[in-house]
């Protein structure tokens, strides 16, 4: 049996780690749970899965969720998150949070050799440098859930890593990808919150409409398996059916291809290195697909992309000022105060301004982590 | 240093073989070359690669190769075969003849536990439960070149084989698939020649035409990868990019992909599990193609492929009629003494006469080989 502390749970990646833990009763245990303040998404999870210690964002949560149920332990905030994930009795971390919250817990979790499964694209990104170098001293595994990581981690399985020639992660395009850039000033929340292929959080698919979302997976994809950036293409694939690939020195090219059912990667993340039947998922017809397309990303058209790569090469702070200001324009953007391209123009213009610095610790991400989210807001008003 | 014994060295894959190694002289020395009559072919190659020992097909040919060459040891026939696939200077057999010559040298060499390149699909068609046995016992790696399983066994690479759900294999459709089954009346031996994407000898494109190489090869991924018959689907993918795939339990689709260069296989075979560069060959350029192509296979346009799945599946020396028929039935139309649609009616009429021997040993496996053929030919007269 393997006791899985799961933070983020009634988030999207959350819910379906759930339903893969539901299906294999067996093998794994709900040890803790971590959410916001959904208490009314969480009760029922809470009610089925009974986890032995619960973790809510604020005091008010606390005491809203005690007065409706109070057989476990309910811990808060960050020093709840940090101490669930370092428990005795935590085999996995799911680090399937929103934003930059998880990243403090999956650090102290590393350091207590739980093995990570991570689908918190903030941690990776903000901060690879100090997670790598801890997961490599700890030799801990970090299990990517989201699925283009999955996938390149499942073309590496039997591979040597030194014989990538390079990644190539395949991008849906999101909401506009037919869109010009001229169409794109007059687009709307409504119409941004549509995507093609994969039902997600609001956040994650604005930054799929953006192209920032594949920014962001370029430079986890460098943390992760250790590629440099001129070796990391993106490739537009409306089908999101490949979920990348990796092409080797010989030229042979690995992919991994399912649906665009995120439970596969989730489980795979959970029962690595084996794989276990998954009988709720359908199997990918690829008669019925019939095609693939494969086309060029244009940066001109995406430029967050573009300013991730640039971000991610220039290393140290940069990324955690991407991030950060991204973060807080499509926050802006959900909540109407901006227009769809504002997004791009606010990350830009904190990109323009920051002094860099090289090899930050953690106090200093996180300080300019949360100067850039104020003066992206600032700027607005 | 690895030393090579080339069987089949003036056939296709054997030159392309040999280019591989040409590539990479310092860590690849041929120590034999197999050849049938071709001399004129064969010539340069031995001066090129300089064998110690040579094997040809008759006493004529090696007669008229002492004449023009005479600095290495030359052998003849099976016997031949079998002495340098034996050899103890011999690291790796490349098994690349045409037809079922090759069986008894790679039997040989599996006992003398030679790591073996398999591109010879008569092989394990005919032989596959003694192969693998001997493979098994004696625990020789069994590596395949046909890009088909080449990419199921890439895709195998740090996976459980238990926990396979089905074999992909796909197929372009050979010259005539987009022909229907009353053009197919008419066609010409000229018009089956013209493979739409890969160049290959002259048996091997007929049997794309008529889908039988793509039901040999069902036979074979069943033997290498120990996977029942009802866990083998075949997909037409026009393109021949995506060169086979694996489902796993999870209902993740494992796939490799790349140009139709041979060179990609051969290598990987001789270099498992490491990948070396090949710089003469060319990425795969997805953006140039594209699209990617996925359609059902019909059994009733192809009935080769349906008579091979029922052979496999009765097993015994069913797939040495399919074989040996096949092959008395293409060489007569390669004669232009049969017909395109007669090619299958021959095999069907020995399949249906044909009463099983089940675990046939060798010299029953060849004695229906050589009757077979026999019969299909005078049939014929």
């Amino acid at each position: 049996m393997k006791y899985i502390t799961l933070l983020g749970a009634t988030g999207s990646i959350g819910l379906q780690t759930l339903d893969v833990i539901r299906q294999h009763q067996d093998l794994f245990t709900v040890h803790a749970l971590a959410f916001g303040k959904n208490i009314a998404k969480a009760i029922p999870l809470i009610k089925e899965f009974k986890p032995k210690k619960i973790v809510v964002q604020d005091w008010e949560t606390l005491q809203r969720l005690e007065m409706e149920y109070a057989t476990s332990e309910i811990l808060v905030g960050n020093e709840g998150m940090i101490e669930v994930s370092m428990d005795c009795e935590t085999d996995i971390l799911v680090n399937a949070v929103l934003g930059s919250v998880g990243l403090d817990a999956t650090l102290r979790a590393i350091e207590a050799n739980k093995t990570i499964a991570i689908a918190n694209k903030e941690t990776l990104v903000t901060a690879g440098h100090l997670v790598m170098e801890k997961a490599r001293k700890h030799q801990v595994h970090l299990l990517p859930i989201d699925s283009e990581h999955s996938a390149i981690f499942q073309c590496l399985q039997g591979e040597n890593n030194k014989e990538i020639n390079r990644l190539i992660l395949t991008a849906s395009g999101g909401s506009f990808r037919d869109k010009t850039r001229a169409e794109l000033e007059y687009v709307t929340l409504e119409d941004a919150l549509q995507h093609p292929n994969w039902s997600m959080g609001a956040k994650v698919t604005i930054d799929s409409a953006t192209m920032m979302n594949k920014g962001l997976e370029v430079i986890e994809a460098h943390w992760l398996f250790g590629v440099s950036y001129q070796a990391i293409d993106v490739i537009l694939h409306k089908e999101s059916i490949v979920h990348s690939m990796v092409e080797f020195d010989d030229k042979s090219i690995m992919a991994q291809l399912g649906t665009t059912d995120m439970r596969t990667p989730i489980q795979y993340a959970l029962t690595y290195p084996s794989r276990l039947p998954l009988p709720q998922t359908n199997s990918l017809d690829l008669i019925e697909i019939g095609k693939l397309h494969f086309e060029e990303m244009k940066f001109e058209r995406f430029p967050c992309l573009k300013m991730a790569y640039e971000a991610g090469k220039t290393g140290g702070t940069m990324p955690t000022v991407l991030n950060a200001a991204n973060e807080a324009a499509v926050s802006l953007f959900l909540q109407k105060k901006i227009s769809f391209l504002q997004i791009e123009k606010l990350v830009e213009n904190e990109l323009t301004q920051h002094y860099v610095i090289d090899h930050p610790e953690l106090e200093a991400i996180q300080v300019i982590d949360k100067e850039t989210r104020k003066r992206v807001v600032s700027s607005v008003k």
